[in-house]
């Protein structure tokens, strides 16, 4: 699966709520996501791009788990990147099997993340701790052969919304990271 | 957690069935499993004495997955080692995110497999494609420091089934990498 993102900061989060609202777009869930972030023993993630994360997220005191492995990313203008994410049972498992095999944690993101559907595309207003908020506009595809159009929409969907700037490439650890 | 395992070649299958019967053991399960072992890029599993592999299980028809590391055999008597197992929702994607994480698939190992439970152990009748029957006895403990009583144990019912050769510390994949 190919996952085409585009993500810009918000300057003004009632603002975009209120044209949100305007475009009758609806909230359709909202969660608390921990991503623990592991580092490669043999390759460099930050250099080759790649992210391998445990995610738990929590929605209505329900509990889920899950490990993603992001590839690197294909264009130079959005993120878009392979990615593969799988349903696990329990992370200190996780957590403990990627140590043995010789990953290490290296740190642990948190946000509040409200979910919105606009035609084929989530919405996501994110609210990391430690950022600003951001918003995170993706689709998903089944190969990479159409991914332009998807970020044409994806733009489109930005501007309706007032966004025209803000765009960010950059992951949210890599955001927390640079702010040492 | 850890796992008290050891293992015997079977040279007459129906006499352990009997024997088994003899002794009021019940089997409780049985199911195919299927193994899909990796190599670490950074370590050669076969000599640091760990594992990684993933497994499906069929019982039933109804099939389940899971990943499991195995730590280095901690003695040199039976194969008493840390074991860390997780459910998780597909091997495809499991086996696509460790193959990008730089890990490698080795070999499949097949087995049709019997369990009984006696005490506290569970014998497991073992029919591995390509080796001869094997039975294995094996218990879990909380941590290692009983470990050398399980033994003990464990070596009472091999004897209770007439078994006193034919202890096998190497694993299925090594006695069928050994083969070649």
């Amino acid at each position: 699966m190919i996952e085409v993102e585009i993500k810009a900061k918000i300057n003004n989060v009632d603002e975009i709520k209120s044209k949100i609202n305007n475009l009758n777009i609806k909230k359709f869930k909202e969660e608390l996501q921990e991503d623990l972030y592991f580092q490669s023993p043999i390759v460099d993630f930050a250099k080759t791009d790649e992210a391998l994360r445990i995610r738990k997220t929590v929605e209505n005191n329900i509990a889920n788990i899950f490990i993603t492995y992001k590839g690197p990313k294909i264009d130079s203008e959005s993120k878009t990147r392979e990615e593969i994410e799988m349903d696990i049972e329990d992370s200190e498992k996780a957590s403990k099997i990627l140590k043995r095999i010789g990953f290490t944690p290296v740190r642990c993101v948190k946000k509040r993340r409200e979910y919105y559907q606009y035609e084929e595309c989530i919405l996501s207003l994110d609210f990391v701790e430690g950022l600003e908020p951001y918003m995170e506009i993706e689709t998903v595809l089944e190969d990479d052969s159409q991914y332009k159009n998807s970020q044409k929409k994806i733009f489109e969907i930005f501007k309706k919304l007032g966004i025209e700037d803000g765009f960010e490439r950059d992951s949210y650890l890599e955001l927390l990271e640079n702010k040492k």
